[in-house]
């Protein structure tokens, strides 16, 4: 029955994945106006991500009451709230391509996917209120409060991120990119999905800092793994374009610690090439700044506070839910704290 | 007591803003990050609109139960959820004023403007869940459910008008023209104030279909009506740039009324003017266009059915609250038919 421990993850993804698939599709199927409204709905979370939201959403229900399909309600619309989020982050972001395909602006233009993201944020808020009956209206009341404050969070974080890049700020700190990553990052993808889970299962309400720190821990690790990714990964496998955040001038952890590493001359230089526009950067300036963050080491710093992000959310997972029966669903959240790093 | 008719509209919105103004400010106060998000948020509310969606609402609310503000939590969330329209809009229809000054976009960029646009629409779930203590929880249910509707309705009446554009689409209709309406602008800026200022009077239920036609006639005639004040108004009063709608190609009534009367050889050349993206059309276009709108009168086509429609509005809303005490805010609504077409 369980599987060994390095096909776990990705094999429970897959399964969590199906569950909240066919539910998902009930939101993105087929209806008017159809082309340039609902076939653009669907277009995203029909390019198969890894459901890694709805999966610990279900897995956190499941390792708590046994019954994964409590939380699947929240799990789907948290789903429904990435896939605006990703539509307006592309826009926001001027990124070229998702999930291996072009984004939905460059497909259809910045007018349609603007208006696409509105709609699948209403579809969210929908999916949550649909699932009212299961789970009481008390209940669902609180879930709709911390669904609000994630994306409240996230929208707040983003508002600081691109702020970086607009006044083309230089003198963060990994504290500044940690609490950026905590409310633009951690709260949707991993600290609801985790409270939203655990709500769902117990029927009954978290005090306002439960599970927030494992969800910080577990969802950091995964953001600078996740920037990474954009350096290192294997662009078709990755399904963004490569270099992608150097181009955008995007302040990842690697480019504040090359901030605060590099000599006088270099540190300069490399200001100014973060003010330019996306357009205006060549391949030769990317690669200047990726050969200096070879010369000081700054992806093998980012890569280290991923792993001790990671290793402490192991430690945080096993005192949360260490006291609960075995289970594979169990299994798959401590083990989740591993895979974020191992993904490619 | 009672204004002199000529004054009483302008002097309720007035008042009805003031209060709603007052609710709104707690939700767009100073806040962190500041400069990126909370200065955005603060912009367009501030810019002085007329809070006519609002003002419905609390009219409607006053009419039926004497007491205006048991709907101030509907009415200051459906005046958020206009500025995120609004914000979001103007991307979409690369404006480039809104109240007289630059759009949002124009000022902080695209990237800070969507993302501003998503943090004024979860304002405003906010809002409406902050007063389910005095609504009750099952009545703020109802007022959530509508308010999902209007806020979907207008996301879908914003991909058909898009569609058109992108489409170059010239074989409309008037039926086209106020289903599009119907769905983009009347849900949300007059069915669900009516709904919501009824529901929270009576704190019972609306069946589907009450005050929908109402809030049709009501809001196709203020649609209209704005759309000639686009052609027609003082750009100094109406806040956005003249012939702003002719750049963008907009399926006005009017440009429809035009395609179905212009001669063949016009028509072909009018197509091809509004296929030109907005950036390619001259002001010598512009004004080609105006001139045949004189010459085939659609302009005063449009200004009658803006009539028409108002006159079956003020039918309508003496049937719907002909049997109410009278009241200030009862004659404020039956001479809000009148006012949207004498509004400059």
């Amino acid at each position: 029955m369980t599987a060994a421990p390095a096909r776990l993850v990705p094999d429970l993804l897959d399964e969590y994945g199906k569950t909240a698939r066919v539910e998902l599709a009930s939101y993105t199927r087929v209806r008017q106006p159809f082309r340039h409204l609902y076939k653009l709905v669907a277009d995203y979370p029909e390019r198969g991500g890894r459901m890694l939201r709805p999966s610990i959403c279900l897995a956190t229900a499941g390792a708590m009451c046994g019954n994964r399909s409590v939380a699947i309600g929240p799990a789907i619309a948290i789903e429904l709230l990435h896939n605006a989020f990703l539509v307006h982050d592309d826009i926001e972001d001027e990124s070229e391509l998702r999930r291996g395909v072009q984004t939905l602006h460059e497909l259809h233009g910045i007018p349609l996917a603007v208006n696409t993201g509105d709609a699948l944020c209403l579809l969210a808020l929908q999916a949550l209120s649909d699932h009212r009956v299961e789970l009481g209206w008390s209940l669902t009341r609180l879930l709709e409060a911390d669904f609000r404050r994630a994306a409240f969070e996230s929208v707040e974080g983003q508002a600081i991120e691109l702020g970086w890049r607009r006044d083309n700020a230089v003198h963060l700190t990994i504290q500044d990119y940690l609490e950026m990553t905590l409310k633009k990052t951690c709260w949707y993808s991993t600290i609801f999905p985790l409270r939203a889970g655990a709500m769902a299962a117990t029927r009954k309400p978290l005090g306002p800092s439960d599970l927030v720190e494992l969800g910080f821990l577990l969802g950091a690790a995964f953001q600078i793994q996740d920037d990474l990714l954009n350096l290192v990964g294997d662009e078709e496998r990755y399904g963004k374009e490569r270099d992608g955040d150097l181009y955008e001038g995007k302040r990842t952890l690697i480019v504040i610690h090359l901030l605060q590493n590099a000599g006088a001359a270099d540190r300069a230089e490399l200001v100014n090439l973060l003010a330019l526009p996306r357009e205006k950067k060549t391949a030769a300036d990317v690669a200047w700044i990726r050969a200096r963050m070879d010369e000081h080491r700054s992806i093998e710093y980012a890569r280290a506070v991923a792993h001790s992000l990671a290793g402490a959310a192991l430690y945080e997972c096993r005192k949360t839910f260490g006291h609960l029966d075995s289970s594979i669903d169990r299994d798959f959240l401590e083990q989740l704290c591993a895979w974020v790093l191992q993904r490619s």
